[in-house]
C-alpha cells in the first residue's frame, strides 16, 4: 500500500519539462510497492510508472539498482526500462524524494501460479542471473546469512509470542541452517524477492519481472530457493513437487545446475524461508495494531521451513526424475 | 486513499468473462477515492475503472448514480459511462461487494486551476444541470441543510476544540444562514461535490466529470456555491473574485442565471461553507489520531464561511461586471 509522497499537477508538470516523454493524458498513485510511492503516469507517448523513493530505501543503492535494470532490458529481458531524462540522467529530485521512471509493463500477477507461469519463471530467474554478468556495480545482501543471527538476536524472547520456547526452537534450527550453507557454489546477482506479485503475465506468457529493490550478489541457486518458497507452495501450506520441477526444469532450459547447486536445494530453501520467517517476525513485532498496512503472519514460512529440513534429498523437489526427452511434465 | 477491498487474479478473470470488454493487459489498485476501491483495468480494447463500493456508500442509492451517468455519457457529457455486462447490467458482485465498470477518462486534477478551467468547468456544470433533466430516478441531498442543525447538534460542545465559544459562534451562523435560504430557485439534479480533484483536464481542456457518488437534488445555483468555494479560493484563504467571474460567465455560457439566482449566490455559498465545515468537523473529531487518512482542517471552510457572510452583494463575485460583447476577462 503505497504512495506516500503527493505530488501535484503543477510540480508534476515542472518536473516533466526535463524528459522527452510526450504530455500527460493521465496520472494515478497506485497502490502496488510498499516501499515506495507509484504513479501510473501516461502520456500521448506511451505509460510509464513514476517512483518515488521513500525513507526505507538507501539511496545509496540506486545506481545499482538503476543500472541492473538499464543493462538487463538492454538484453531484452522483460523489466521495467528506466527513462532517461534530457540530461542523460535517471535519477531525479521531485516532492523532495528522489525518483526515476520507468517504462511500464503489460501484465498481471497470479497469486497461485499454474504449471506454465512456475516454468516461465523458472526460465526468467535463469536468464536473469545470466544476463546481470555485466553489471559493473555491486550490492551485498543485506538481508543474507550474515545477518539472520543478528536479526534472531534482536526479536530475543518476543519470538515467544508464536509459541512458548520458540526463540530457542529457532535458535536451533538457524545453526542447522548456518553449519550445512554452501561456500563455494557460484554467485552472481540474484533478484532476492522474486515472489509471485513481482512477476507479471498476459496469458501464461511472462511478460515482466519487476521490483528490484533486494536485488543483490550471493549464491544464484539461493534464488532459486526464495522462488520455491513463494511460487510452490498452495494455499493451505503443501508442497507442490509438479510445479517445483516446472520451475527448475524452466531455469535447466535456459543456465544448468550443477550437482552440488541441486544438492544444496534444501538447505537454500531452508535459508530463504528463515530469513523470510524472521523478517516478518520482526516486522509482526514492531508493526503498531492499528496500521493499516497489516504485517504477513510469520508462520506460513515457519512451515515451510520445517518442510526444507524434514526432506530426505532433492527427490522431494522433483529434481532427479527424468522424462523421455521433450515431455515436460 | 482507496483500494480496501483486493482482487486477486483468479477472482478477477472470472469475473469478467461476464463481460465482453477484451482480454486484460493490466490491473492495478488506486489512490483515487475515499469511499470505494477503485481499480485501473487495462484491456486489448480499452481503459476502464472497476470501482467496489465499500459499505459507505448505500447500494440502494447505486442505480440512481449508474442512471445518472449513462444519461449524461448518452447526451455526450465527458463523465465515466457505466459499461453494461453481457447480461445488460452495470452493477454485479466481485469479491463481496456490489460493483460497477467505466470507461476510464483521460486527464489530470489541478489542485489550483487557473481562468481557463475555472470557465470550463462552470460551462460544465451548467451542462450537467440541463442534461440531467431527463434522469427518472430521485435522491435527495442527505447533507442539504435541513441536516445541519442536527449534524452541529451531534458535534455538540466538542465544537470548542477549534476555539471557546465556538459552538454558539456557528449555531448563529447557521441561524443566519437558514433564515436567508432561499426556497423558490430552479431545482434539478446537482453534483454536490465537484471538487478541483473530480475535473479532470488534458492542457485547459476539460476531459473529464467524475465522482457522482453525491448527486441529489437540491437548488441549481448551490453547486455553483460549491464550486466557487473548492475552486475561487487561493492557497493562503483569499478569494480570487476573476476566477469567480469567470466560473460564472462560463456556467452562464450554457445556462442562463435569474436575478433570484444571483442574488443567492451569497447565501448559497456560505451554506455549502458550512455544510463542509460541519463534516470537516465531524471527521476531524471523530478520525482516530493515528488513522492512515488524515481528516481535512475545518478551519478552511470556516474562512470561506466567514467571507461570504461579510460581503455586501453579489459584486463581490464579480457577477455584476459588464464587459464588451465578446470580452471575456
Amino acid at each position: 500500500m503505497a504512495v506516500y509522497t503527493t505530488v501535484d499537477d503543477s510540480a508534476l508538470n515542472e518536473f516533466l519539462i526535463a524528459y522527452d516523454i510526450g504530455e500527460i493524458l493521465s496520472f494515478a498513485g497506485i497502490v502496488e510497492g510498499v516501499e515506495n510511492s507509484n504513479y501510473l503516469l501516461r502520456t500521448t507517448k506511451a505509460h510509464f510508472i513514476l517512483t518515488l523513493y521513500e525513507k526505507r530505501v538507501d539511496t545509496g543503492d540506486l545506481p545499482f539498482f538503476i543500472e541492473l535494470m538499464t543493462h538487463l532490458s538492454a538484453t531484452g529481458m522483460n523489466c521495467p526500462v528506466p527513462v532517461a531524462a534530457r540530461d542523460g540522467q535517471v535519477l531525479h529530485q521531485l516532492a523532495g524524494r528522489t525518483c526515476a521512471i520507468f517504462s511500464f509493463l503489460d501484465g498481471t500477477f497470479s497469486r497461485f501460479p499454474n504449471l506454465l507461469k512456475c516454468r516461465a519463471l523458472g526460465a526468467s530467474l535463469a536468464e536473469l542471473h545470466i544476463k546481470s554478468q555485466g553489471v559493473s556495480r555491486h550490492r551485498a545482501n543485506a538481508l543474507g546469512p550474515a545477518s539472520w543471527t543478528p536479526l534472531l538476536h534482536s526479536i530475543g524472547a518476543d519470538a515467544d509470542i508464536l509459541a512458548k520456547g520458540m526463540h530457542d526452537t529457532i535458535t536451533a534450527r538457524l545453526q542447522q541452517i548456518l553449519m550445512d550453507w554452501p561456500t563455494d557454489l557460484p554467485h552472481g546477482i540474484i533478484h532476492a524477492d522474486l515472489f509471485p506479485n513481482n512477476v507479471l503475465f498476459v496469458g501464461d506468457k511472462l511478460t515482466g519481472l519487476i521490483d528490484f529493490y533486494f536485488a543483490c550478489e550471493d549464491i544464484l541457486a539461493y534464488d532459486i530457493g526464495i522462488c520455491l518458497n513463494s511460487w510452490c507452495f498452495e494455499a493451505d501450506g503443501s508442497f507442490n513437487m509438479t510445479k517445483s520441477r516446472a520451475l527448475v526444469q524452466g531455469y535447466e532450459s535456459v543456465r544448468h545446475l550443477s550437482t552440488a547447486e541441486k544438492q544444496a536445494i534444501p538447505v537454500l530453501a531452508a535459508g530463504s524461508a528463515m530469513r523470510f520467517f524472521l523478517t516478518r517476525l520482526y516486522d509482526w513485532i514492531h508493526t503498531p495494531k492499528d496500521a493499516f498496512v497489516s504485517p504477513k503472519d510469520p508462520m506460513e514460512y515457519w512451515t515451510i521451513l520445517r518442510f526444507h529440513q524434514s526432506v530426505s534429498g532433492v527427490s522431494a523437489y522433483g529434481l532427479d526424475w527424468s522424462l523421455p526427452h521433450g515431455e515436460m511434465y
